[in-house]
């Protein structure tokens, strides 16, 4: 399939698991259901079952990882990844800033991404070799001049261990820390792109939480990475960040490498 | 001047300030602007001054209290505490849950208090001694059984000063900690209202950042209070919280009263 198909697909799957999500948010249905099943968890499966059956229709040999159902046709050289609420928590809250991701990696590199923000209607599209998209327009992260005007993201302290955390605070004490941004998920990725945040800074991802993002970022210029900045792949360990301008990498991977 | 009336200003006051806020949003104008002054200061200033044109001529009496231009008519019983955006942080960043701030004390206790956020459209109103509305429909906190399912949110660890935040580690070790919310200002105290968050608790608020709150959580059949269960008023300290449930403002009062 040509890349053009690759892109039309992913908004078909971005589509189909927003209008699965869409009823379950702020409890609109699932508080009436009878089953011990939460709302985040039936919107979950209905857009992930949602994706497979488009996938199984237009994409039959392609392996797939999905959040919810697991892997299909491991080892295939095309495998879509699917988180289709990346964010939960916020979505439990109620808050719009969860996203659909949906990732295309050949040999274990994503090389197209979607983030998708069902409720507001906000979609970033990125593909190898391809300006990244915002709602079909093409955005640009920003440059940084240094470390320490850097606006960083993160979703939670409490998502690291604690080791980590002592790293992402060594790093965090270089940026404007006075002007952090917590929760977010996804969606700060997606502001990486579009120029409004500089850095996230993120452990403990899984490959759904991130092959989607890397093609988003640098597509519109950024960079992704581990935390020793070497490129993120399927075996990745799940330590991750992402720049704006790539620029300020070494200077983030070393700031991380320090702690007290 | 009637509830009614103050209600009916109010809602022109949060029109105002979204109008003057929203073209800052995403940096579609103040990034080519040539004075140092940051977009967010000048989206600031402008939605205040708005606000102020509009009280100056229909409620020419009445005090005001502004994050940005100060006080006016200090003493006066009827008092409009206006912060134009609060979650500056989130507003940088491009996340549209920040909001404007609108609220009425008499003698000093919030009557009347309106969050907005003017990007998403989405405005929360609460006056005393009615049911608070979301975009004009009513809204109920909901039931919280134990503060062990309890869905806690706050805006940053970095906010709390040391010794505050033992005493809020205490409390969010009592609730469904893995599922904190992080980030989000005054729209958290939002989705108390509307029911999605069972807890708020925050430290080091101003007057601007808290008084329009109380009305809204409050009409919506919740509770807020300082740190030691106290009412909120002007000279309130900044020790906040809002719950859902008021039948658990015993427990959370004693959770944060022990640290470690």
């Amino acid at each position: 399939m040509s890349l053009d198909t690759d892109i039309a697909l992913a908004h078909r799957l971005a589509e189909a698991a927003g209008a699965a999500i869409r009823p379950y948010f702020r409890g609109e249905i699932g508080l009436e259901s009878k089953s011990d099943t939460s709302p985040v968890t039936l919107a979950d499966r209905a857009a992930e079952e949602a994706m497979r059956r488009i996938l199984a229709a237009e994409a039959p040999r392609d392996g797939i990882v999905g959040e919810e159902f697991g892997a299909e046709r491991e080892g295939a050289s095309r495998t879509w990844v699917l988180d289709p609420i990346d964010g939960t928590t916020s979505f439990v809250a109620g808050r719009p800033i969860f996203g659909t991701l949906i990732a295309l990696l050949r040999d274990g590199f994503p090389v197209l991404g979607v983030i998708d923000q069902p409720i507001l209607g906000e979609r970033w599209v990125g593909a190898m070799g391809r300006p990244t998209t915002f709602n079909g327009a093409e955005v640009r992260t920003r440059a940084c001049r240094a470390l320490s005007e850097a606006l960083l993201a993160t979703t939670s302290p409490g998502a690291f261990s604690d080791h980590a955390a002592e790293h992402f605070m060594a790093l965090a004490g270089k940026t404007a820390h006075r002007r952090m941004i917590w929760g977010g998920d996804c969606y700060n990725y997606g502001l990486v792109a579009s120029g409004q945040i500089d850095i996230v800074c993120e452990d403990s991802l899984k490959l759904h939480d991130f092959a989607a993002l890397v093609p988003v970022v640098e597509g519109a210029g950024g960079t992704m990475a581990d935390w020793h900045g070497e490129p993120l792949h399927a075996g990745s360990e799940g330590h991750v960040i992402a720049l704006g301008d790539p620029a300020r990498l070494e200077e983030v991977v070393e700031a991380l490498a320090c702690a007290h």
